[in-house]
């Protein structure tokens, strides 16, 4: 059993809250900078850019998913009340409903009537087996949502200060964008190895990915305001 | 039935996508020019780092959300072989493990045990059973990864040009900052009450955090780039 728990082994909530704010921290704030860096001839407007995206991106993600998990919670709270009103007034609707999930687990039709008559002795289980088998919701964690917004929040503004700090110290956006290609692309390989590491995929392929998103995000954006720029 | 499962409807997964790409394209592009209104006096910068933006984050979000897509789908393949051999490989245990789940469900020792043997006599039903409820993982469609990729990618664009739009009739940037943000909450309530409507949330409660969101982020953008420019 041990063997198996671990091959199947999910990743700690922290870690991956870390590694998801900081490998998009660092991808946004890098392509905006990328784009303005083909648009405007001072580093300041580059930083000040760059300082309200980390803001704004930190906000956007953190607070949107804090909300996200109050919703989710706030839905699941629904639904099991709702559940709870169900196996009191529709007993044998949701009986049937017991015998349907066992059936469609290719269980006989033996198993299935004993099955729902078991979970009628005890309507706690009852409800629960409703709640994940039925509608697929398992119970979030009321926390959850509170630590994940703030590690995520956090991790963009560390993220998006790596692809900025070039800028600090060249006298032009251009020489700033090609240190600051060379430090993000590094964190970007580190970061996607390590999120591939920590959600059990292959960490080089994974490695390439985040690297490869960065890259096209940031090419676009020069390109395209290099365009608009021009024209 | 009917009624049923009129009340736990899933929305559409295309809706989804359009109002996900849409509300977070309005929010981040929203707070950048509202930020670099607070520090540059030309609408043209404006424009060319929200474009820069737009390209940025909706690249980064349909790419990512691609590459996620597929991640799911190697892992849940992986996953499903892992399974396999293990039902040839060790039988014993996996009943043993079927019998578990069948146990923390509330049922008797005699279903756990005819369930096992029952599960054992069809591979796929068995591993297919294994994978949701031991593994809580979902067969996930190849093609969804893509379509919702693309959907989401073009609604960020979209949702990237309202906040914008205004800057580029007006003179100053205030100017266009004080369009942007009536505009920008008009259609930030508009997309939250929908967003809310399809996931089956309260759609007041949704219009305004989305709103309030977007508000936040725009706040800290300006404050945070004034400070900064002020510096």
């Amino acid at each position: 059993m041990t063997e198996h728990q671990e091959r199947h082994l999910q990743s700690s909530d922290f870690l991956t809250d870390i590694v998801i704010g900081m490998s998009d921290g660092l991808t946004v704030p890098f392509a905006l900078a990328a784009g303005l860096s083909a648009a405007v001839s001072s580093t300041g407007i580059i930083i000040t850019a760059g300082i309200a995206e980390i803001a704004a991106g930190a906000i956007a993600m953190g607070l949107g998913g804090y909300l996200a998990g109050k919703t989710e919670l706030d839905h699941y709270q629904a639904e099991l009340r709702r559940e709870y009103q169900e196996v009191e007034t529709v007993p044998e609707t949701e009986k049937k409903e017991v015998r349907d999930i066992f059936a469609r687990l290719g269980l006989s039709e033996e198993i299935r009537q004993k099955a729902a008559e078991e979970m009628a002795q005890n309507k706690k289980l009852w409800v629960d087996f409703m709640m994940k088998y039925e509608l697929g919701l398992d119970k979030p964690d009321p926390r959850r949502a509170r630590n994940s917004a703030l590690n995520i929040g956090l991790s963009y503004v560390v993220g998006g200060i790596v692809p900025l700090s070039p800028y600090f110290f060249t006298g032009t956006p251009l020489s700033g964008l090609k240190y600051s290609c060379i430090v993000t692309a590094i964190c970007l390989l580190v970061f996607g190895y390590f999120k591939a590491s920590v959600t059990g995929q292959s960490p080089w392929k994974g490695a390439l990915r985040v690297l490869l998103i960065g890259g096209l995000a940031a090419a676009a954006a020069f390109f395209v305001a290099r365009l608009f720029t021009q024209a």
